[in-house]
């Protein structure tokens, strides 16, 4: 018996239809269940104004293998939840979307089906590559070394933590990345995701002095003008970073409202008496203060309408594809005030009159389900749902690093465990944004992979998961090179382009490269990669697998972090005689009695079975 | 090991101080840890602004038992969640209301602290008795039949389902009510929950016809200020049943609106030409035409302000002591539409100003858990986490019922599913709604517990656990005499009071009366029962037990279904050599090594420990 012994739903192609309904619409969805299953009914409950009701699904085929049940749910909310009962002797089960339970549960698990529009279609098909303009690469313009700043020379390591790790300056800049968009063609990548590129007085632009304008030190408007029309006429994307949470304690926004508190801007911010600094701040950081969406014309001018800042930028001639949007959990909220969803319907609705193709990107390390299934964020860096869990299976043993925040070293966990993680933080948001989180294995705002796991060839096991599990594949420049780093500051390495054009050398490593181009190429070679559902075949300690599927298209992957036993799965899930190896050189042996799936490891194996 | 080799935390005294905090205010939260526990280090994750903050906790006091921790935590959101985390080698674990694991879990299972009142503390000592007027008593004043009724006699037995069952009319009234309080008084009940009493076209009363005046069918205005003073003479209070969702469709309200579709009342409803009748109605019920609390005065006249309808039966002269808010789930929802929290903060907003003491209950059969933390309904007729799940451990397994709306019987679960049933439940609320939340065996609204369980001794099980458990114990009119009825409408029986004062007959089992007279007793003669926090214990297929614990107090409740194995717990537990038995008749062996739970059954035995 094996996970594929239980009844499944996702809202894949093979269950859903494409597309998003609309209020009044009805919409058949499907579920299967293995020929073993004891069903007598199936049921699906859906909730309406917040009441349950019960539909019958009626058995729409089967054969040997398995039965599909097809039920029409009305879309009568903007989110219908829905789950199936499966009438069993002995008692009813639940299906939601972290499994089948044989008792009642809450309606977090459930699935969901939303009138809003999902992040645009290119995003499936992306590869998202994350670029911080100060560390990726200089054009050579000569530059004054800002009053706030500590130069750097490009090969200096970067400063961890302390007094000058936000100002220590590299001096990389918008023209360099425009010189160097070969490498992310060679690489497979199609979407730049830019760190913030307005100006500020530290390294990172997180704490920005004005939204006018790029930073003249990473070459002002006409650079970013200019990248953005190199990367569109080279068919990429350009993706944006915003702040709306807060600005920096220099923006002239904050000095405006410090010189005139009868000022429009002092709306902008909370006084609160109450803080050490007589305004609220990011974690409390000085140089962050802390936007106040309850008053004033703020949201006019940073989110809502074509003169915002998010309406602006994705105008011409900037024409950006979209924005990730930072501290997003935190935007709009402050004590009792919680204007969060009014801002992202704010962001959303200026973006789709703006530009309807761009995407919406969260940043939300934690529970980011209640916020991901309205008409805002329309998918949200993914480190719940895949990087944590993914770190906590293939964690060197001897790493010492603390867990982004948990004051603890990241604990090694057995795959059940990862699995059961992955599948409850997936099952609070909608499959339309399961199927487009950006999902990472680090970011600037972690320890690199590398790190992290120790072992090179357990990079190998991130990446192939990075690049065939369900959502955008997102990777921080860096990452195809091998770069490492303890903490997000630390991991902030400059590009070595003198060691990328010898094929490699200490900080750059060639091999890791060809894994991430063979990765992406792996996934632009499969749509069931790109697009379809997901199936748990095996969970055990130290492997996993599962199948992706479209209607014409069956991928099975499996990864393992450690040599173990392997798995028998059933035979007809290989259609023919002969499964295509599209990965890996794992052995998959094809018997009567069904698919032997190898126990190597550490690695991945992708094979096409139908 | 037993459960009690686990970590614990509620919201009860031991672990949080009494009272609810403001704004700004630091609470100290306690943990206690067993000694058995490896943990390194306790810290607590609260959020804030919807980012995590971790505050370590610091070694309280500690003996050779268990380890208790202290963290003190801010209150800077109206909700704030928190959870701990267990520094233990081999990796951290959580520990929230469900429990604990040892992976990263979502939000949903966190702690809670709010700044929002409880439901009054009188509810703590209160045992609800539900009255429906139609079937408790005749005073004898004359009264004519109404032209939408069908006369019964009082013997006849309600019909279940069919176009009689809501004019089955058998004319019980308030002044009935007020001349049985004898009744009451003797059965230990303090507190009247009474449904509806507008007038109406229906036995129910669920479809108003005017929301000014007491129906005079049930003896008028005159009658519920009657009934009123002769409760809170006998120090008993009274709660009301009002429809927030609905009126009747001969509401006048309605029929101005049929008549002047430009009037300010036919803003009241939902005129939605995708409806069959052409407006929305509950349930799609032709008579129960949908509030919209979009627009106009209705939430005035409603719920906002005391000439609202919330307002003024709180006021003298009727000072009503609540309300119990009908298919609050349900209330100002409807498509796109979401007014509930909205509608239930003006309603609270009204009853703090008329009558600060009186109590706001939601009806609500599911997931409730994110209609309950903010400054509205108080607390909830509790069917998800005591209702259905203690009906799937005791149901009869004949039992051909239907289970309250799934198209199923009531499966027969074992003790581990239904104890993860009620935590998973009881965590999605804070401990204070959790410790006053209307736990009820059955309603007007489902089968009777008597005919649910089949087995008399079934009944003392259920009865033992409903006023054993944290919560407000809610009883329905004739439960306490052995009532029976195959679904909601079928169990409203009129109260046999001819054979309740000859000691007995075919529908009153005095017995029975004798045993929620007994734990009802049992229920006043411990604070830790009305008060206590709630470890478990036990828990197997066919036993689980719990303790209640206050500073000074410990009480053990083991409840058995069927003879088991028995149990031992820990011989500390018990403070001196003698526990002292409370109720039943069961074994407990006091020998060095533990306290010996016997393994008799069915039944529930409670022991005072300390």
């Amino acid at each position: 018996m094996t996970l594929l012994d239980q009844p499944h739903h996702d809202g894949s192609e093979l269950y859903v239809p494409a597309g998003t309904p609309a209020l009044g619409d009805v919409v058949p969805v499907r579920f299967r269940v293995p020929a073993s299953g004891t069903e007598r009914a199936v049921w699906v409950r859906t909730v309406r104004d917040a009441e349950p009701r019960m539909v019958e699904a009626r058995l729409d085929r089967s054969d040997e293998h398995e039965r599909w049940y097809v039920a029409e749910i009305p879309v009568h909310n903007p989110v219908t939840q829905y789950r199936a009962l499966l009438d069993e002797p002995g008692g009813y089960r639940w299906l939601n979307g972290r499994g089948t339970h044989a008792r009642d549960v809450g309606d977090a698990g459930d699935f969901r089906l939303t009138v809003h529009a999902p992040a645009p279609a290119w995003t499936s098909d992306a590869v998202v590559y994350q670029i911080f303009p100060d560390r990726f690469a200089r054009s050579g313009a000569a530059n004054e070394l800002p009053s706030w700043a500590e130069a750097a020379a490009w090969d200096d390591e970067p400063i961890g933590r302390g007094p000058s790790t936000p100002v220590q300056y590299y001096g990389g800049d918008l023209p360099g990345v425009e010189q160097h968009l070969d490498h992310l063609e060679r690489l497979g990548v199609d979407t730049v995701y830019l760190t913030p590129v307005f100006p500020s007085r530290s390294n990172h632009r997180y704490d920005a002095t004005s939204f006018a304008h790029v930073d003249p030190l990473l070459g002002g408007d006409a650079a970013l003008v200019s990248l953005s029309a190199a990367l569109h006429s080279r068919g990429m994307r350009l993706v944006g970073d915003f702040t709306t949470n807060h600005t920096g304690v220099t923006h002239e926004w904050f000095e405006h409202a410090l010189r005139d508190q009868s000022s429009e801007e002092a709306g902008y911010y909370y006084w609160d008496k109450e803080t050490d600094l007589g305004y609220a701040a990011w974690l409390d950081v000085p140089s962050l203060p802390k936007l106040n969406y309850g008053g004033g014309s703020l949201a006019r001018r940073m989110v809502d309408g074509p003169e915002s800042v998010i309406g602006r930028w994705l105008a011409e001639p900037f024409s950006l594809d979209g924005w990730r949007i930072d501290v997003a959990n935190m935007t709009g909220r402050y004590g009792p005030d919680d204007f969060t969803h009014e801002v992202a319907r704010m962001v959303r609705r200026t973006m789709t009159v703006a530009n309807p193709d761009a995407v919406l990107v969260s940043e939300h390390f934690h529970d980011a389900g209640p916020d991901l299934s309205g008409d805002g964020w329309q998918a949200n860096m993914n480190y719940s749902a895949f990087t944590k869990p993914l770190w906590t299976w293939l964690v060197d043993p001897a790493s010492t690093l603390d867990f982004l925040g948990i004051p603890t070293t990241i604990p090694r966990r057995g795959g059940r465990s990862v699995v059961d993680t992955m599948r409850e933080f997936d099952s609070t948001v909608p499959w339309k944004v399961t199927a487009r989180q950006w999902n990472m294995l680090g970011s600037h705002d972690t320890p690199r992979l590398r790190t992290v796991v120790g072992d090179p060839a357990l990079v190998g096991v991130a990446a192939g998961l990075l690049f065939t599990y369900p959502g955008t594949p997102a990777l921080f420049a860096g990452d195809e090179g091998g770069a490492t780093g303890t903490n997000g500051e630390h991991g902030r390495v400059p590009m070595p382009w003198d060691q990328i054009a010898a094929g490699g050398g200490p900080r750059w490593d060639a091999s890791t490269f060809e894994l991430y181009r063979g990765l992406i190429a792996l996934r632009r070679s499969s749509r069931a990669l790109r697009e379809g559902g997901l199936r748990w075949a095996v969970v055990e300690d130290d492997a996993v697998a599962f199948l992706r599927e479209t209607a014409d298209e069956r991928v099975l992957v499996v990864a393992a972090r450690a040599p173990w036993s392997g798995a028998r799965l059933p035979r007809h899930l290989l259609t023919g005689e002969v499964a295509e190896r599209l990965y890996g050189d794992g052995l998959l042996g094809i018997r009567p009695d069904g698919l032997h799936v190898g126990g190597d490891g550490p690695g991945v194996q992708v094979w096409r079975l139908a």
